[in-house]
């Protein structure tokens, strides 16, 4: 999609991507632990994005994108760059409905991202790991290909997919005081703030961060956009930048963004593990972290969370590489 | 309960225990993968008793057991003699009647499980780790508090129990063609044999047992019970012997018993910790392990998988132990 930055989702398109992608995604469960709720005080709802098939919410987006595209483009395929979850998710996306997709991947991503991206029939085209061969190399797939061009968050369509799961968050509870997920780019966050602003207004949207990679947090602060060079932290899925349209969102819709060191990630994440026992990647930790360290802010309330994805490596797990 | 070994349960006893005990049980989710149905040709139900508040199936039958009491028995409470999931579960179905649970444990239990137990309020009397020493500590504990003995599954009342998982698959499938469960004692397979003989009497129940301890394979062949004398598995949830109850169960109504290697059962666990992102015990991955080896059983079919108990410890996962 061409010059899209500006074209800010509706309620509506919300509405329309969750009827498009209903049949292409799954309708996950929510997890609870009384365990939980007694050492934060509050009442958690745990909404299980990990469990989707490519394994993260981000095929909620891909899929709103995929299955609007008009039966001209699709044939074209659609096209991006991402060495993380959204490349698969893309991937995914693209072969259900059978069209080609094309990825700019980093040389140096993890061959597990690659072979998943792969296993779904996604078309890898390896650049060198900067910003300037990335574009290069994007430019000319998307030259020879004629693929759709699908941010994976700073895209109308993206956004309204992920809206998607906070419907589905409402629809599940009785209702919210609260909804904390993290935020990276932004895409989710934007999701659920478009959705809840509408459907359930008087719900908060908490933004959780790493300490490490909190140009989020910087950007809500100083009230413009502040993008940092490579950060580095666990949460892997949390290090690119805001950008215009998750900034309209972030800027006028969120309520409070909270950060957590490395090691608050790696504990909340364990415990997540140990007491929801699901297998949830660093990033989808940061929620939990935050609502241990601001007790005044979550206790006594019902907070929902969103557990962003789960593909992570098994055989290197944080608490294990100390 | 004395002199309970041959009160056979009922299809009756079930029902009567799946509404006795549904306020305090979770009616867990299935979970399914693309990826593991396209791996095995077969199409997998995995009903997630993990996700149970303490993690594992045995707070089904543990829930009844404890919940049938009279209330001047009650007062008295339960005992039992276990270092494994029983152990909490029953502590757990005690605490939530408000009754007190006398649990004898070997002093070598890992620490984090006598944790859990007290957690739970369960008071802990430790043994040496023999059979002499535990069942010479129980009688003294028994006689002390007059605590009535739930045995970890050589009771009609566990079993009744442990039969409300399949009713709960069936109900939340469009049937199945086989269930699979792992077999230690027999208490979940006595329960499902339990209800699909009389709710779904095509449905085959098959067993998975580690082949290091394979007494209940070796049983099912010869026809009579074979006790081991502590056999060694990475699946700890399985060390112990079929019993008279659980015997009459597998001896009349399970379809096959298949065993699986460590190694398989390693592998297993690590396939569906990646691909259904739920933490499982090991004692859980030998279902999936047996439905890999054996695709000419279970290809083309509907199969239910019982994963039994979601306690692990995080810090010595299998696979990063070579």
């Amino acid at each position: 999609m061409k010059d899209a930055e500006m074209q800010i989702p509706t309620y509506d398109d919300m509405l329309a991507a969750h009827e498009r992608i209903k049949p292409y995604i799954r309708r996950t469960p929510i997890r609870t632990s009384d365990y939980l709720n007694e050492l934060t005080g509050a009442q958690l709802f745990f909404k299980c994005e990990n469990f989707q098939e490519p394994g993260a919410f981000k095929v909620r987006g891909a899929s709103n994108a995929v299955f609007g595209l008009s039966e001209e483009q699709a044939k074209l395929g659609v096209a991006t760059h991402s060495s993380g979850n959204h490349a698969s998710c893309l991937s995914y996306a693209a072969m259900r409905r059978g069209i080609p997709c094309n990825v700019v991947m980093p040389r140096t991503a993890p061959q597990a991202k690659k072979d998943t991206v792969a296993r779904y029939g996604g078309r890898i085209t390896e650049c060198d790991p900067s910003t300037s061969s990335r574009e290069a190399t994007f430019a000319k797939v998307q030259a020879e290909t004629g693929g759709d061009f699908v941010h994976p968050y700073n895209d109308p369509r993206v956004i309204a997919g992920q809206g998607t799961c906070a419907k589905e968050m409402i629809e599940q509870t009785d209702g919210l005081d609260i909804v904390v997920a993290p935020i990276g780019g932004g895409g989710m966050i934007s999701g659920t703030c478009l959705t809840l602003s509408t459907l359930a207004p008087e719900t908060q949207v908490i933004a959780a961060e790493p300490e490490q990679a909190d140009d989020a947090y910087r950007s809500f602060k100083t009230g413009h956009i502040i993008a940092d060079d490579a950060p580095k932290t666990i949460a892997d899925g949390l290090l690119v930048p805001l950008k215009d349209l998750t900034w309209h969102f972030v800027s006028n819709h969120v309520t409070e963004i909270f950060t957590a060191s490395e090691q608050e990630i790696i504990d909340a994440m364990k415990l997540t593990w140990k007491h929801l026992r699901i297998v949830m990647e660093p990033s989808c930790a940061v929620p939990l972290a935050v609502i241990l360290k601001n007790p005044e802010i979550f206790a006594g309330r019902r907070v929902g969370v969103v557990v962003t994805g789960g593909n992570v490596d098994l055989d290197k797990l944080p608490w294990m590489q100390k």
